[in-house]
């Protein structure tokens, strides 16, 4: 039998994983007194996520490291959605207490490992027990050196996305049939599977477990003049409700053209492998920590050469245009207005945010 | 039957709270963007703390109100602890599902409360749900002009502490029984009690539900002359154990006077009601969100001025000496060496850290 966090105790775990947390550049005082002090510019941008078992993640979908990376991801993907950087991360881990200090220790290992890479320095934080589930969340401070709000975009702007879609939301249908990602980032699955199906799936799990967010490309966008890009959010809730949730804070309305939007290939391919319909997934599906960007037509030219520079995909997907907040999407001639719909995790169920892929008001 | 949150969802609960959240001073973007953005000096102090129910409190304890504003206060209390002052807040509700809105609303009420009552802007934060208990998180950035470290106390050093300790822990032994604290402050019990002890139960029920840190003071103690105050802490799990703390962090030990640890009256009240022993609540109980402090003795007429200016209780409760970290209790000629002992809700149950007064190595 492993340790348990309850037989190793609050203050042996915290003394456990203070230890291994390097103090980073700019940090005057870090874990272990009442508060960290840490340097910073004259404005800071400030985000926090949360991360709850049995809501946003199953303990058994993948190794803990992946879900220590993946806390500090979500993060970084608002604030490079700001065009900012991260800086500095408290971390607040609710533990039940017959969790295995070996779970604690591999969770930490990812998220200081995925910290690293990224530039951010764990300052500070809490560990509680919980009667309940184990529940992760990180609050993230940086630096933007000018905001890009969700509020500027203009009638005319083309809707623009990084990367491709879907290949996140597909991951919750495998997970459902039992397959699970190995720490070594590969499938773990019964009976023998074509190779080509085997990576499109393990590619699925890994953007669920492991996103991968454009936080170069985002902290860029921050740098460049003022003008090429009018709005910025990043895609957590899926594309059809994030860009209702743009269009409402711009006070425009947009069309997506459903023949542009980039269905992930390996959750395009599932539909062949009677999977979900990668339509459906790439439009509605959530957590893709892309960027969904309104840009000026004439500006389109000079943001792929910036998004080309960081081997950035950029798609341009639909319009913004005068009116009520509202979103369609086009299927050839035909415009259909779509029912906003976004993950609610209080409402739904998981499964049921992903059915049709339009549904007409 | 009232709404539940699961009825309202995620999307129309995160409006309904948004749109009471003023923006405050320093805000440049406030809720509603991917993150928030505000202004800062160049050090900011950050610290973040969890009420987990079940853990840190019990719904029906007393009113939801409260609880808001206990999620900020314990956070103030870090930051006094430094020397500082709070400003932004981000706030994360986990929240069940059949949790009612209204619960929701008058928990948001107090902590919006607590926050403009200390300057305190809330700037971002997250909602989800959960299949587990109600958790609240609150971060907190400020500024602390000198931070006020637990590093810094030195042998010849006098302890000492804020107001009256105690009560906090008192509270829980009444819970335990039953009783419970209204909306309006008053005693919920069946029976007719004696108004002296009726006011002693609403005083401790009081003293944990709704923690009154001495913020003016902390901050003041930021700005005053270098080398007034050595070290500082917040006393949030208990004397015995965050004065071993200090220790471990200045590398000294220390001990008490048993006669002049300032037990609050009304915990110690309770000793005669057949209640806790209060001296042992006030040794260990934790959640007196007072301030723990080592000062040079020939400082100590000046910190007493100071503390006088803010109405604070300063009480001189023993000394820090040369050797390894440990604290020891004088009871008269007699003393005795306390086994490192603390809040531990992982491997304790709440009760076994309030038995005996002292216990020896």
């Amino acid at each position: 039998m492993s340790t348990t966090v309850g037989q190793l105790g609050e203050r042996s775990l915290l003394r456990r994983l203070r230890e291994r947390i390097p103090k980073g550049p700019g940090v005057a005082v870090g874990i272990g007194d009442d508060a960290a002090v840490v340097e910073t510019a004259s404005q800071v941008v400030v985000t926090t996520d949360t991360l709850v078992e049995g809501i946003h993640f199953r303990r058994d979908w993948g190794p803990p490291a992946l879900l220590g990376r993946k806390a500090v991801s979500v993060n970084l993907s608002d604030v490079a959605a700001m065009g900012g950087a991260g800086r500095y991360a408290t971390v607040t881990l609710c533990l039940p207490a017959d969790l295995a200090v070996s779970f604690v220790d591999e969770l930490y290992d990812g998220l200081l490992q995925r910290a690293a890479e990224t530039g951010v320095s764990v300052v500070g934080g809490n560990l509680s027990a919980t009667p309940g589930p184990l529940t992760l969340e990180v609050t993230l401070i940086g630096h933007a050196p000018r905001p890009l709000l969700r509020s500027g975009a203009h009638p005319g702007d083309r809707v623009l996305v990084t990367g491709d879609l879907g290949a996140a939301a597909a991951a919750l249908h495998f997970f459902e049939t039992g397959l699970r990602l190995s720490a070594e980032g590969r499938l773990i699955a019964e009976g023998r599977w074509p190779q080509g199906v085997r990576e499109a799936i393990e590619r699925c799990l890994s953007a669920q477990l492991d996103p991968d967010p454009p936080l170069g490309f985002g902290r860029a966008l921050g740098e460049v003049e003022p003008g090429l890009v009018h709005a910025a959010m990043d895609l957590s809730d899926g594309l059809s409700g994030d860009l209702l949730a743009l269009c409402e804070a711009s006070e425009v309305a947009a069309w997506l053209d459903a023949s542009a939007i980039p269905v992930d290939p390996a959750a395009a391919r599932l539909e062949k492998e009677g999977g979900d319909n990668g339509f459906s997934l790439a439009l509605h599906g959530g957590e893709d920590y892309q960027l969904l960007l309104a840009v000026p037509p004439a500006q389109v030219p000079a943001l792929r050469e910036q998004a080309g520079a960081w081997e950035v995909r950029l798609t341009d997907v639909g319009e913004f245009t005068p009116g009520p907040p509202g979103v369609s999407v086009k299927f050839g001639e035909a415009l259909r207005r779509l029912k906003p719909r976004s993950h609610d995790h209080f409402a739904l169920p998981q499964r049921e945010r992903r059915q049709d892929p339009t549904r007409e008001a």
